[in-house]
């Protein structure tokens, strides 16, 4: 994905009057630079810099351990190391930047990324001739409409996650623990082509209503509720998909909350289209959930990506109108802790130019998901 | 870990003359907070603050979503929860703050993590009243001995981290993926008790000598090298522990650098003890590696916990006299890149009074990890 990237971030910075653009938060490096620089998350001190320059030239700034891992993946042309020691990352940062800009240049910076330490340091280093503003907007207005690549990578890995949940679940019996289901989930997924599970929501009995919480070595009983979230990727785009079960059959109650809340996806399908609004999604979801008895939370989706919450939301309090290309977590859920039963269905979707296309595959999950009491 | 924490980052707090100490990275969040709030690394909008006041009084500040979770799980006292869309973290954080210490109080927060825009924020919303200073030396203060608590919970995962290399290399074959390794390990971890995989990597033949490259779907080769690494985590601390391994019989070439990989590693340990300078174990590994014929990159080792590179580093260009308590993982590093060859041996010690304690289990592994090239 990554020359189309730098041709459309470079196209946006034109536009904008940006003489170069540089991306510093994870997501927005991986982007930029195609690939994933592997410790970027994992040793927060190791900047990393993607610098695009308006005309031509581009150059990706990271720690020397992984400049050859660079040198070798990265899509940008250049790549400049700073040693981990005894330079620091925003110095050598600083000084690519201005061999490669106008000396009065303008140049967009991730104001809600870089930190307060960085940037005091950064214009110090700058003296003050370039002019620094906030590129937040520029990258949301990037990623906000997927390309045709990412949109068939994320069709890929929430293919993945939705068989991973089924494969899961039937292989599960009351006396597993949360964590042997999350262990056959991750092992499915990565034996099917995933490259990693940022994080799995694993919530049973009393925990199966809470927002994301992780699997734990609490022993599942017969009658309690499961639900499951897998945030994988592949390719560094993640899927988002969710779905819950019942161990042993499901009560006549459980049963027609989980038909109701498919029926509110389904609903909340045939509205994604070209033009159509974020907040009447929301509404006729909100309105339908409590049609049902149910209180909403705050939003039904979000877009999806490289990051898990991406925009545009589909939630209470904003409106966007969605366009070709958007692609759509889709989330109806019911929190009732004071039956310790979470509900919640979750599926991608990407705005098409004439309506939508459901990337997760959701022929198959009519009935609440039982697991079954017997033997394995 | 929760409450001792509160306890040992509040007096450092009042030793530095601070009104109340912020920790808003995710690492310093999961440390005082005691738990890692799920979405705070996924959804980096979602910003989590935990105030440790003087004398009494502490609250972790939290996206709505995840308040009911931070209110069963956070070892602080109070929770106050922002409304994802309607309220600005930072506004809820600066009010609850100002609520917290005297007029014009003095506050610790993390000029390294807080972004520019958030930091621009905070100090327009607290209006100039309240002065804010860096608290990154606390903090790495506070995290650079570990308490015994911490100590066994690296153990843990140390050990896990270990077996779980040597299981999944004997499973492993000639026409095996580098995903298929992968798959094993995160499988094996996840049955044995570990929470997360952070990260793993896997590098056959031409990548075997790169620093984190992550598992692809490149098909292993009988004759090639593989190496291993493995960040992991269970009850929020770390692993770090890497090994090598050949495709068939080890090369006498290759069983010579692997043993004196092992005994440079000895060594190591054995000058690990209370006082010992980092710059002088550091120095005497490099001259040893020199002396094997290779160049060493520029660290031996870094301290470990809630993450993967905490201080003190072992290398070449700091000097840090060792305490008890401190957690190091040591890591000889051999790269070839005109032989394609990357041997890694990384293990785990913890400082303790009268010298090392060693965390992984390295009685198995005197020889380098041969793959079978037989069927399976």
């Amino acid at each position: 994905m990554g020359k189309d990237v730098v041709t459309r971030v470079r196209q946006l910075a034109e536009e904008m009057g940006l003489d170069a653009v540089v991306a510093m938060s994870t997501a927005n490096v991986t982007y930029v630079g195609g690939f994933e620089v592997p410790s970027q998350s994992l040793v927060p001190s190791r900047l990393v810099m993607c610098i695009v320059a308006a005309g031509s030239g581009s150059c990706q700034v990271v720690v020397n351990i992984e400049e050859s891992l660079t040198r070798t993946e990265s899509a940008l042309d250049e790549v400049v190391a700073y040693n981990e020691f005894t330079e620091h990352p925003v110095d050598v940062f600083a000084d690519t930047l201005r061999s490669m800009v106008p000396k009065k240049g303008r140049v967009g910076i991730e104001l809600a990324h870089i930190s307060a330490e960085a940037y005091e340091r950064l214009r110090t280093r700058l003296g003050g001739a370039i002019e620094l503003v906030d590129a937040s907007e520029l990258f949301t207005k990037a990623r906000i409409v997927k390309t045709a690549a990412e949109i068939e990578a994320i069709r890929t890995v929430a293919r993945l996650a939705h068989a991973a949940h089924y494969e899961a679940l039937a292989e599960t019996r009351p006396g597993d623990t949360e964590l042997d289901i999350a262990s056959r989930i991750i092992s499915n997924l990565l034996g099917a082509g995933a490259e990693h599970v940022l994080r799995l929501v694993v919530g049973s009995g009393d925990r199966s209503w809470h927002a994301n919480p992780a699997a734990t070595s609490r022993v599942i009983e017969a009658g309690e509720m499961i639900r499951l979230d897998i945030f994988a990727s592949k390719d560094t785009y993640l899927s988002d998909v969710a779905r819950t079960a019942v161990v042993g059959t499901p009560t006549s109650e459980q049963a027609d909350i989980w038909k109701g809340l498919l029926e509110l996806r389904r609903t909340a399908f045939d509205m994604v289209k070209p033009g159509a609004s974020t907040a009447a999604i929301y509404n006729r979801y909100r309105s339908g959930l409590e049609e049902l008895g149910f209180s909403p939370i705050n939003f039904l989706g979000h877009g999806l990506g490289l990051e898990l919450h991406e925009l545009p939301y589909v939630d209470r309090y904003s409106d966007t109108e969605l366009e070709p290309g958007m692609v759509l977590s889709l989330e109806p859920y019911v929190m009732l802790p004071d039956r310790n039963w979470g509900f919640q269905v979750e599926d991608t979707v990407v705005v098409t130019e004439d309506g939508v296309d459901v990337l997760t595959d959701v022929h198959s999950d009519e009935e609440l998901i039982s697991v079954p009491l017997g033997a394995r």
